[in-house]
Parts: structure tokens; sequence; C-alpha cells
């Protein structure tokens, strides 16, 4: 395949894209998009936002410790987009993006109830990279939408959740679904 | 919203699914494929992927200090679940996938020449979480398919390589687009 060679730059694609909660419910909170965050752990579960040290946020969860991971779907990106644009230093970000602020379960962080995962973290490490800082963080506590459980058997669809992705500068629906972890392995069953 | 409290999990959905590759290419080559990865910094451009001990590509990156994130377009998605569940210590997966081993432009590295996009990395520190080791790397080039670049304006449109990403054990194709980068505060054209 013929390539082309560019300088280095943050072309891994495509990512999730998160409004992480911060602050305290009781005193000022805030809301920071961020698509540089990933999985890091499975045991113990972790994972890791990185956040510019200009940013409102980064002294919000520096000093408490505690953030909140919420998932964009479809109906939250323009709010998403909207919270990764402008400064908690200017404005209530719930109040102007009408987004409710519940206290999360296991701190005094704020979580985005609009939002059908919320994934509540304490920062463990604070790693210091260039532009942005590195936090790592262990998860504390998910809370999932009721809407995404089959009432019956328990079972979780994230289909439903209809989540957000960002790809290269723009934010994705994702479409439809290629195969289950594990399919190219998976013996076909017999017959039909 | 009504929610659900689950104990701690790793949640954050969508995420990447990239192939790893990893080795010498004049000696031992691998590939893994991993879900927990992300991008970390800006400047300098770093990312971060976590791999378990126990992998066999744990030790072939550890050594080099190298590996390239090969970007997984919806063709490739098959090979990465194969690369995924498969262990570079029983089968040659270049081979077994039918892909090219191309050296990498900053090292000996493999790259997956199939693969749309890749992202040549060195490694400049390694923490130990739990089930996963963290490896924090540098962004050494990108490589990128002059498929995806228009010859007359130079610009790259990445919708063209049709990437997937990872949602709770289901490969996902992205679908269509929401919004641009700043969408929400962006003043409309006037006019039509």
């Amino acid at each position: 395949m013929e390539k082309q060679v560019w300088k280095p730059g943050a072309m891994l694609n495509p990512v999730p894209v998160v409004m992480v909660s911060c602050g305290s419910i009781s005193q000022k909170t805030n809301i920071i998009t961020i698509g540089w965050t990933g999985t890091i752990c499975t045991i113990p579960p972790m994972l890791s936002i990185s956040v510019r040290k200009s940013r409102f946020s980064h002294a919000l969860i520096k000093d408490s410790g505690k953030f909140v991971v919420n998932l964009v779907s479809q109906p939250l990106v323009r709010a998403a987009d909207w919270c990764g644009v402008k400064s908690g230093r200017d404005f209530d970000k719930f109040a102007e993006m009408g987004l409710t602020a519940v206290k999360a379960v296991t701190s005094n962080c704020p979580v985005i109830d609009e939002s059908p995962v919320n994934i509540e973290c304490t920062v463990s490490q604070i790693i210091e990279l260039g532009s942005h800082d590195l936090f790592i963080a262990n998860i504390d506590s998910v809370s999932v939408s009721q809407d995404l459980i089959d009432s019956s058997t328990g079972a979780m669809d994230l289909k439903k959740a209809n989540l957000a992705a960002y790809c290269h500068g723009e934010y994705m629906a994702l479409g439809s679904q290629i195969g289950k972890f594990g399919f190219s392995v998976r013996k076909k069953k017999k017959g039909n």
C-alpha cells in the first residue's frame, strides 16, 4: 500500500468522546469534554484522562482527586461539543446546557444525570507529559441507565445508548455491528 | 434518569481497536490486538497501550522499546479479532492472516502494510497497574495511505478508511457524522 510519511501527531482514531464532570455538588461543578481517555487496566478497573494544566477542570480534579466519566449519547453530542469549547471559569455548564447534576454514589462529585453511563473515578497518579497531564484513576462505581437493561434477563444492551465516537475532528455515530469478540475463531452452528 | 449501580468495571465505550505490531522485521514479529489504548498528549504526541505481562508481545515490546499502532479498517476486523485471541508463541500472525510486514520508518519494528494508518512509537515508561502494564510512548512517525489523501489539495479524509471501533465486546463500523469539533458555537452562514 502506497503511504505518505507524516510528522508525528495524535492520529489514533476513533477515540472515545466523554463528558468528565468534576468539582463538588455542593460548591463549584464543571464539565470538560475529553477525547484523550482510555481504559488502562481490567483488574483493578482503571482508566486515564489527559487534561491541559490551563483548563479550569484541571485544578478541580487535582484538588478533589475525583471525577466522573459520563458517556456521550448522540443527543448529548451538541452539549459535549459546547462543554469542550467553553470554560467553566465563564459559565455554569450544567445550567447552560440544561443538564442535571446529581451527586455521585461514591463522592461529592457531580454526575450528569442525562448520560446513560456514569463511571466514578479516584485519581491515583498524575504524570506530567507536556501539553497534557495524564490522570491515572481507579474506577469506584458504575451507574447504568435502566433503559439499557432488559428487565427480564438483566442483560445490558449498550447499543441502545447510541453512543458517539470521535474521529479526526468529527463526532460520529456508531454504525452496524461487524462481529463480536472472538467471532473469527467461533465454530459455526450446524444446520440452520 | 433511573440508574442501576454496578460494581466497578471497564465500562468506557466506545474505545479504539488497533493492531499493535512489534518485534523485529529481521527476527521475530508479532501482532497483538488492543482496545486499552488512547492518546495521552498532543505536544509531544504520545499514546499509551496496556498489555498483560503474560502476553507474548509484552516481552517483545519491553525488550525493543518499540511498537507500531496500526489502525483497523473494516476489512481488517476479522484479522484483528484473530490476532487478539491467538498467541504469537503458536503462530506467525502475519503469515496466518496474509498480512504484509514492512519495516517501520524509524525502527526495525514491523508495520502492517494493509492498515491505512501506521503510528510508530517508542516506549518512554512502563507502569505496573495490575492485570495490565501501561506502556507510555512517544509517537515518532505516522504513515498514511495515499488512498486517503486528495491528490489535488493534500487533505486527508479519514472516513475513507472505514475504521472500526470497539464497544462492549462488539466491533462496530462508524456511522454517520453528527458534527465537526466546534459545531455548537459556529455561526451559521448567511443566505443559503
